[in-house]
């Protein structure tokens, strides 16, 4: 029996959980939030990886490694980190267990209590500006472009796989510069750099934007921020990038001596995504069958399934399966050749469309005689009978065409989502009737934007980077705007 | 001023300090036994890692990712790993932090207390096991070969760079089976595969063999070991393979049913490399000049250094190196060009000697008149001035002669240290006059093994895979004996 999902329609949120599970990307682990990664979810996240680092790399970044734990008096050197970060986290008291003495088990050795707790990383901001304050002492030794992949954790309280984990996987990068133009610059090269991502990689078209005062990083002047929109009209922040300004340095006491013998405190950024990444992708663009995904991060591109039912059948379809997989393969195009004898055709069909396969191939005896194989594609669901000669052609085109046709489709689900409204009335009917990006005017004020939150569950997700001027007055307040920002309630 | 290291004749010990601080490998963080990984050293553990993910690949694994933390009950649950494991760790105990109420930074919240505490995972089968549990039901769903890169801790009390710190990254596998002899030959296909990454890659030639019972992974019935020699003739244990029985799928109640419909236990195995293996490649190959670097395992190939006066001469020495660059790039070299202007040319080529690059070129005026190079080799110190016409044909071979030029020296400089004794006087001279390896004969008990290592520091690295069996007597007891083991002072 093939394992089916709750359709979108019917609930969206129980779709979605379904579909981790059932596709054998993630599940609940038995710590409280934290999740395991299976391994068909990580060959995804490794596709992502991958491609995010070559990305990094050749924007001159370079990896490293920082401690895991974070002594608990960092926290209190940046005023607005501390409020941010220094909350919800885990922290390690002590550092030994002993046999219980009633013969239990094992109990916490009392004796073995630390000086200083240590705080496992939420984010690593401290702990870097602390190691970077040794490394820096003139003009000379900078920049110093880092990236680290880690993990990190976050106590959350009400968690979701992939969407919010206490403890999940990501990159961070944290630059140091001397002049404070070069950091903007770096933050904002490291948007567009997730943006390219997510739209040439991910398939998903983003907006761009700065994030409002109230919903920038804990110690950050500014928060870049890519948003993209789900299927259910809810938007997810998708990667971030702050301007720390010189925040973390005059909190670590990081200086310089610049060209004049002038000393300064340092100019930083820090941008990071994380595994929340595969709820965007999972959530984009996969449908009541399950996952689709886009050719470019697919773990394989092609799965072959071959149809027969005598064994010297099989064994002539095996020749063209694996003639057709060894010429993919030249080409880049990882292909799996599924010829397990312990399940029919019909319910391997079921599980590679589950599982967001973006071409099959089903060859069976008439296919042997007319020199066919049937093509079927994940995305638009549709099959076609094409000619064995040149099949590396035809599906390397298509997987091309498949990666376009995935951001297309998202792209017109975007704007068919989006619209602009100008009264508050306006703006509380587009929410309920249909859900997805409200650009409207805003009077800047943290007031207002709270009383929109309250009242509606929207936020304003960003004040978007090509949104032109425009003169116009707050929906809320009436108030003078310059400008368009962008609600919608989110993950 | 170059930087200068301590001679390893003075302080083998202080070498290996200064050689990690000055080359940029790594450093001690601000939290006790914790190191930061810099970027030159992260950079040869990421090509490590590059070879290391493809070979498990190739032996059919794949990557997956398990939680951070580990309930305390969990431990107690294998009667010996709880001895082996559940020691000397971090324990998380509590969730949150709140404002200090007098004013002074941030405390712990005395209310966010776990009620079980949550152990900083040292090594993952326990929380993997309970995870396979809801995985395996039938043979149909063994083996299941899953790999995980990850950060453990272990509360080391001395600690040293890459050697034994508390925090290090590590590869952990993690294999079930629906045989014991299936799983026996998984154990054994991973230590091959880790002697070959060490030989082939890093230059080291390794012994393989079984630890002797009282060395073995808590929990294990059989540990494999691969055993590298450094300079100073210490053995350093460089990766390990546990055949581990049943005992965690007894421990954890992970039951399948076999082709028969019968019930039975799952059998495991688990192995490990770690950020150690850095370690093992400094010590093995570097000299008082600095590192040695395989070019297999080099975060780039070559480095070209130009020589000049004039600016004009700087620009025509570009043309030509950018040339070269090109030319080695197409083959997979990957060169780095400095042609950075606030350092001499002699700093430079000190520098590079540190960070042990295989091949330097340095062009100069002479060289544009003549068409040449000057070719300088790390592994020997060798230099000499070569065509530039079919430069990268010459480099290519280079490269792959001082590849096999590290590891033959590694291999002499072994069997120069390494002998058989016979009685235990000559054992005790051995390791103070040649200290090395040491086959010898042993009668196979604890005691007598702990007598040895109580009065020698000297344990038994292994018992050879590779060592033929010979009768003989126990140096030390004279009883009989079968085989020769093999002794060494060890890291």
């Amino acid at each position: 029996m093939a394992k089916v999902l709750t359709p979108r329609s019917e609930s969206y949120s129980q779709w979605y959980n379904d579909l981790v599970i059932k596709a054998d990307l993630a599940e609940n682990s038995a710590v409280r939030g934290c999740m395991v990664i299976k391994p068909y979810g990580y060959a995804i996240w490794e596709k992502m990886q991958a491609e995010l680092d070559r990305m990094f790399k050749d924007t001159g970044h370079e990896n490293a490694y920082f401690p895991l734990f974070i002594p608990k008096s960092f926290f209190s050197k940046e005023a607005a980190h501390v409020e941010g970060f220094a909350k919800e986290c885990a922290v390690v008291t002590h550092y030994r267990l002993m046999n219980d003495p009633n013969g239990d088990g094992v109990v916490v050795d009392p004796e073995a209590k630390l000086e200083e707790e240590l705080i496992v990383r939420p984010t690593s901001e401290t702990i870097i500006w602390n190691t970077y304050k040794n490394w820096i002492q003139s003009y000379r030794d900078l920049p110093i472009k880092c990236n680290q992949w880690a993990n990190v954790v976050r106590w959350e309280m009400r968690t979701r796989l992939f969407l919010r984990t206490a403890e999940f996987l990501w990159q961070e990068g944290h630059t140091a510069h001397s002049t404070k133009q070069e950091a903007i610059e770096e933050t904002e090269t490291m948007i567009n750099v997730y943006a390219d991502f997510a739209e040439k990689f991910m398939g998903v078209p983003v907006i761009k934007g700065l994030k409002t005062a109230s919903e920038r990083f804990a110690g950050a002047l500014e928060t870049y921020t890519i948003e993209a929109l789900m299927q259910d009209g809810k938007a997810l922040q998708s990667g971030t990038s702050h301007f720390l300004g010189q925040n973390f340095a005059k909190a670590f006491d990081v200086k310089f001596a610049n060209k004049e013998g002038k000393e300064d405190y340092v100019w930083a950024t820090s941008w990071g995504v994380s595994t929340r990444l595969m709820g965007a992708l999972i959530m984009a663009h996969s449908d009541d069958k399950g996952l689709v995904l886009p050719p470019k991060l697919a773990p394989y591109q092609v799965v072959i399934v071959p149809i027969y039912r005598k064994d010297e059948e099989l064994e002539k379809i095996k020749v063209v399966a694996e003639d057709i997989k060894a010429k993919l393969r030249l080409r880049g195009i990882d292909v799996k050749f599924d010829f397990s004898d312990n399940r029919k055709p019909g319910w391997k069909f079921a599980e590679y469309e589950l599982k967001g396969v973006p071409v099959r191939l089903g060859i069976g005896p008439r296919d042997l005689e007319n020199g066919t194989v049937e093509v079927a594609r994940r995305d638009n669901l549709t099959k076609e009978v094409v000619a064995l000669d040149g099949i590396d052609n035809h599906i390397a085109d298509l997987l091309e065409q498949i990666q376009a046709n995935i951001y297309q489709k998202a792209l017109g689900f975007r704007a068919e989502s989006t619209c602009s409204v100008d009264s508050y009335d306006e703006f509380k009917k587009a929410l309920d009737d249909k859900p997805g990006f409200i650009f409207a005017h805003w009077d800047g004020t943290e007031e207002t934007e709270k009383r929109i939150k309250d009242e509606t569950k929207a936020t304003i997700r960003c004040i978007p980077l090509d949104q032109p001027d425009e003169e116009g007055v707050c929906m809320v307040t009436g108030k003078p705007s310059k400008k368009r920002v962008m609600f919608a309630r989110s993950y």
